[in-house]
């Protein structure tokens, strides 16, 4: 007789490249998205929460040639849908509603949103497939007064998550002055876009790298090109010496002052109306940041932001935290970016065909989360509720009682809900809870109307420290009556900070 | 030569059966889970998130038959992970966690989830693919002071976010009570459990359909069977008339109080042992939410709760909303249960192996905003901010500093940051902005120091009854020092409600 093969039982497992969230990662993340939603909507932006799912078509994703979604996104096909896939990044979902609702949403449309994305990437050690992002938009509003307002609100928002003014600062570039210094360097023609395309994209390269290769590096490839040390050539841009100096001058064109920065500039640009367009626009986004109070100490004009200089059309932002870190090696360094943002032309040009402007930021809430706990900044993440103990599983009613009293005075606090029998194993569940407090009533208690009252926090010091006669005089564990049950363990939360 | 073929536009709308969410609703939800989670956290759950995505496996969504996920799921093939899929509700995903982290969460386990799930099936009127819910369950706590203490905080919890007591009623059952019904009834023998197992399958389904066939209805189903107006039959259960009145009397036992409640189904279930653990259960968990505070006015014992019984296997619980609203038709009609739940206790046994108790509940978080809206319970919508207009364009900066000022001072504002020319699409603007105040400064105000602050409100009120002279004199506009501004906008925000 054929043995039935009994199905294996299944695997305990988050997918490869997805993780859990537990306890007080929620809470603060939490709290951090609500503070962040207080300030942008304090600026007049709206929520948008749109769907996980997007056709891939409305995400630009799919490939006409091989007829099947792009393979970063997750997509599956559907029967009533077609193909969808999980969204990548907000912006998407923003274009897609920006046209769908173009009669109906007010112009400017300011909206936030806060969510997970998915990307179908390799997993790898902290590489996660699903994150948060938290972007903040305005739609429909061509002059720099919105992206003046957005740095502005990027650097309060930042105050308001708990970033004191010093340890951050908003720097604010223009991609129309970087036209500017390229058709100084004769790699750009105003006449004729397309000529030069090909060295452009070198020198945008080139540029990027600024951090890793340092200023020589970026020189050879802007000239004939550099040699790595494993002895691979990268093409250069064919510059001259003097041209590739002017492209150089722009990145270190920061002076001392917004009027310094913004003169030098003038000077890159020359006679360029594009790099003009570009200076008049960072002089502009200064005085707006000003009259907002946001001063030079918050947010700077910097020619040396150069991150995604490429696909933005206009101003471009960053926001650094600038006090140091520790890294692994234990070596300090700095914190770095948080946020970054700018201005973009075509967000619903691919489906309406109409050119509309927005600008918009992105907080990586998650980093952000990171640099506040290791400054020590987050407040102390709350401690667990007081543990009602059972000492006698008839009375459950009475330390149902208790346990509803101390959350009427607005006190987490739980009945022990496991086998009571092995009192020991209730601390132990106390301690995992990191309870402060935990309550004990047995017979001889409840006969005379009292409750014992452990303080967890002092008892676990004086575990670690007393002397025998400390550890027997129980100094950690008080008899009250009944009736003070609650201001009792009032008090001893308001000693360790519950 | 051949023409090139343009690539049709994307067409911008949602997936069929997904939807957005904007403003004022995406606020309301959100306070509304922020309310949900700090009654849950006083109650000492923890929150957990765990990702959108989750193998099949983990999920119990694979067919091992044709080697493809159940179609009910959103599923994809993935390089890394294999079958994976969205989740479906948020206990599949509890599930694993219990198991995944069996050693280190605490246990009893109390948590709570809140978020998005996502189910494949045919889209519809009102029927979306993607919805949230809103979760509270304690692993590992095999008493009925756990179910007890869920039931509490589930009263609680309504009158967390605006229900008031006597608007809601908490409902209670147990599916042990009903299995000793069957034995009564003859068609449970507790020692061949599997014997007569389609009849009580019949049963079951027809005490479900008491609200849509009347108790006459149910009667025909638990004998001969019932033929429906159509002339198609539904066999029944075959019971005699005594059997099927005993199952009749489980669902009308509720008495006046919770103790003869218990004497009637005490009475019920005679000589079963299941059926006697199950009344001491029902009688437990009334006695315990006595002592939690919580009376009959908000928690009742009532055997005509049957939703779900099939499912659960011991105490079931039900919230419903005892007022009435308006169907499509105009009929007034009972508004219905918005939480649902009870004990189950195989969660983690398909990974372990293990039996492990749980009990929880899921909250209707999208029907109990339904219900306060339907009732004008929730707080009137927050107003839109301050518009502050553009008069002149060069003059940004001024507008933008008062914007600021009025933010400093807790205000919602904003600077119009479309096109000024035409003043009157500001003031549309701010119509549908729903702005209750424009702030107005022209080049003569400018000069003299003073600002115009229009009351949007009364404008509109005005507008809509005024006589030409109460129009004529413009009360809805006051002009005041600049210097004033934070405090005349605070008064009409404070008149307006803003």
């Amino acid at each position: 007789m054929a043995k039935q093969k009994k199905a294996p039982r299944p695997k305990a497992i988050t997918p490869k490249g997805f993780r859990d969230y537990f306890g007080a990662d929620v809470v603060e993340r939490n709290a951090m998205l609500a503070t962040i939603a207080e300030t942008y909507r304090l600026h007049g932006f709206e929520p948008l929460e749109t769907s996980a799912v997007e056709t891939v078509e409305a995400l630009g994703k799919f490939l006409p040639d091989v007829d099947r979604p792009n393979e970063g996104v997750f997509a599956w096909e559907d029967d009533d849908a077609g193909w969808v896939a999980l969204r990548y990044d907000l912006t998407a979902p923003l274009a897609r509603v920006a046209a769908q609702y173009r009669n109906d949403l007010p112009s400017p449309y300011r909206r936030y949103a806060m969510g997970p994305v998915w990307r179908n990437e390799k997993p790898g050690p902290g590489r996660f497939r699903q994150f948060y992002q938290c972007d903040a938009d305005t739609v429909g509003a061509p002059s720099v007064a919105a992206d003046a307002e957005i740095c502005g609100m990027l650097a309060s928002t930042l105050e308001a998550v708990g970033i004191p003014r010093g340890d951050y600062i908003v720097r604010i570039n223009n991609r129309k002055v970087l036209n500017g210094v390229m058709e100084v360097a004769g790699v750009l023609n105003p006449d004729d876009p397309t000529q030069f395309e090909a060295e452009r994209g070198i020198v945008l390269r080139a540029i990027d790298k600024l951090d890793r290769l340092g200023p020589d590096g970026v020189r050879a490839l802007l000239g004939a090109g550099r040699e790595d040390a494993s002895g691979d050539f990268t093409e250069g841009a064919g510059l001259s010496a003097d041209q590739a100096e002017t492209v150089m001058a722009f990145m270190s064109a920061r002076g001392d002052n917004a009027g310094q920065t913004v003169a030098n500039l003038r000077a890159l640009v020359g006679p360029s109306a594009t790099g003009s367009t570009g200076v008049d626009e960072l002089d502009q986004i200064g005085t707006l940041l000003a009259a907002q109070g946001v001063g030079e100490d918050r947010a700077v004009l910097d020619p040396s932001v150069v991150r995604g200089l490429g696909y933005y059309t206009g101003p471009v932002f960053e926001a650094e935290l600038t006090f140091e870190i520790m890294d692994e090696k234990g070596r300090p360094r700095q914190f770095g970016s948080v946020s970054g943002g700018g201005r973009y032309d075509d967000l619903v040009k691919r489906f309406t065909g109409q050119q509309v402007p927005a600008t918009g930021i992105s907080i990586g809430v998650d980093r952000l989360l990171a640099a506040l706990r290791a400054k020590g900044r987050l407040e102390q993440a709350a401690p667990g509720p007081v543990i009602v103990t059972v000492m006698d599983r008839d009375r459950m009613a009475d330390y149902q009682r208790m346990a509803a009293e101390l959350r009427a005075a607005g006190m987490r606090a739980e009945v022990y809900l496991g086998n009571p029998k092995n009192f020991g194993n209730q601390l132990k569940y106390a301690d995992k809870r990191q309870s402060p407090v935990a309550v004990i009533q047995g017979a001889d208690e409840a006969a005379a109307g009292k409750v014992q009252i452990k303080d967890l926090v002092l008892g676990a010091q004086i575990a670690a420290s007393a002397s025998l006669e400390e550890w027997k005089s129980q100094p950690a564990q008080q008899e009250v009556d009944l009736a003070d049950l609650v201001p009792a363990v009032r008090a001893i939360l308001a000693r360790t900070g519950g």
